[in-house]
């Protein structure tokens, strides 16, 4: 535990938790610390039973109210983690006062995509004297190492494909879209939008039992970090359900930005894609970089 | 009819035809010119039945039989035209002699996206002596002319919608991915891989009936010229049935690159998207390159 960690110790943290395995680590992570975390369940997160931590859940039109509830607690850092599946749509609500009194700011905060939307509501936070920190500071050894962590590394066709999927999800990335693409060495096959990797890959799936991706095309997801990207959230992510779906889709393998991406109970990850005889690896700033 | 055209008089002319219902419309044109059209039937086109007029049907594994057939007939110009969705998987089928003899050149083209797989196609043609013509040259007034073609206009929203999407599109356009885009004026909603453009709109009613598009966010669908592609092939294009597709998915109209992009059967395109309430939009080079 170092000195920060320590000087942490009985301090509250508060949790923006949307849906997902990540919140959850996260708070766990918090408690080991010995911080006690304060769990304000958005959008899925809403669904998830928090016990045994304290919790709040917060629909959209109630937005507002996290200010009052965090300084009634004296929460001053918070941690946003979890995934956001629909997006507030705050013309067709009826808002809390305090969400009211906040509208403008708020609908000028839902243009842009994700990237750009996360960094808006880092900055009320901010003004409002609230700290923002990252996941990573939190849950430790949970950014994704460089090279290898699988027994199967890529074979040269497999370094094409990554590569390739690399560069496109670099580029994607900066346009604020998806984070996710799924590449053969020879074609880019699947660019994620809003949908999310679970569905993108379902589709990837689904196009190869159509017989419209080659038996002899090997395939693989990369996952990155956006360019532009605010390290201390929304990292790109996988757990164990990406492994299971992307072995159902037929990939070989997965890539991820080594220092700028989360594998989430990275034990039982590599655990899985060992099982299905696929690769893991974590690839430089660099290599994502150059075109295919 | 222009001198050029005259002289094509009683001239044959290869259609290397796909799926949808572009090749009938060339081969239609074709003989409304006074030339000879011949169907060579690929990939999709297989399914197709030809009559009236004089075809010939071509499995991916007898693909090297084209240039005898030609030879044969006297053909020295040709026109690529229809869709592909499943591109060829030499690495397992039985191929004719003329096919294997021409696998090592045939191996080297299927590397890369849809468009620099026709450009290899078309290099192979030519260094045959086959001349290689843009559907437009047959096809006379398919190509998207500037403005709105719709009683309905985008307004100033749409107009966002369409910058962004057109802005995404040219993006993926560059990586040789897709050609197609989906946006409202806040971000991007879905990109086009090698699923096609029907299967995006149809993930793009599946994420509004979802909750996943706001009942607010109006959305739009960009089709780009890619900025690197040959205008003799592959140009983005819509149809009626891209009319109904969009429609379905609660987008509020089309955009699609001025001189750059076809539109199929257009009176009944525009007659289609009059009745849905939908706008359809030619947009200017200079106008897709900006950021939204």
């Amino acid at each position: 535990m170092s000195r920060a960690d320590t000087e942490r110790t009985g301090e509250a943290l508060g949790i923006i938790a949307g849906g997902g395995v990540l919140p959850r680590l996260v708070a766990e992570a918090a408690r080991a610390d010995g911080q006690l975390p304060f769990v304000v369940a958005i959008a899925d997160g809403i669904r998830s039973d928090w016990t045994p931590y304290e919790s709040v859940k917060l629909p959209w039109s109630r937005t507002g109210d996290v200010f009052p509830i965090l300084a009634r607690r004296g929460i001053r850092r918070v941690v946003f983690c979890g995934t956001i599946s629909v997006r507030p749509d705050y013309r067709s609500m009826i808002p809390s006062p305090r969400t009211l009194m906040m509208l403008p700011e708020i609908l000028r905060m839902v243009r842009g995509g994700d990237d750009s939307l996360l960094r808006a509501v880092a900055g009320v936070f901010e003004r409002r004297g609230i700290g923002v920190v990252a996941v990573h500071s939190v849950l430790h050894d949970v950014l994704t190492p460089a090279g290898s962590l699988t027994r199967r590394a890529p074979d040269k066709r497999d370094d094409l494909a990554l590569r390739r999927a690399a560069h496109a999800a670099g580029e994607i990335g900066r346009l604020d879209v998806g984070q996710a693409v799924v590449a053969s060495p020879d074609r880019v096959i699947a660019l994620e939008g809003i949908e999310g990797t679970q569905a993108m890959l379902e589709r990837v799936g689904a196009l190869r039992a159509a017989g419209r991706i080659g038996r002899s095309e090997p395939c693989v997801l990369f996952k990155a970090f956006k360019p532009q990207q605010d390290e201390r959230f929304d990292l790109p992510s996988i757990g164990r359900e990406t492994i299971r779906q992307a072995n159902a889709a037929g990939l070989r393998g997965i890539g991820l930005s080594a220092g700028r991406s989360l594998i989430l109970e990275a034990g039982a990850v590599v655990e899985e894609a060992d099982a299905a005889g696929m690769f893991v690896i974590g690839t430089s700033k660099t290599a994502e970089a150059e075109a295919p």
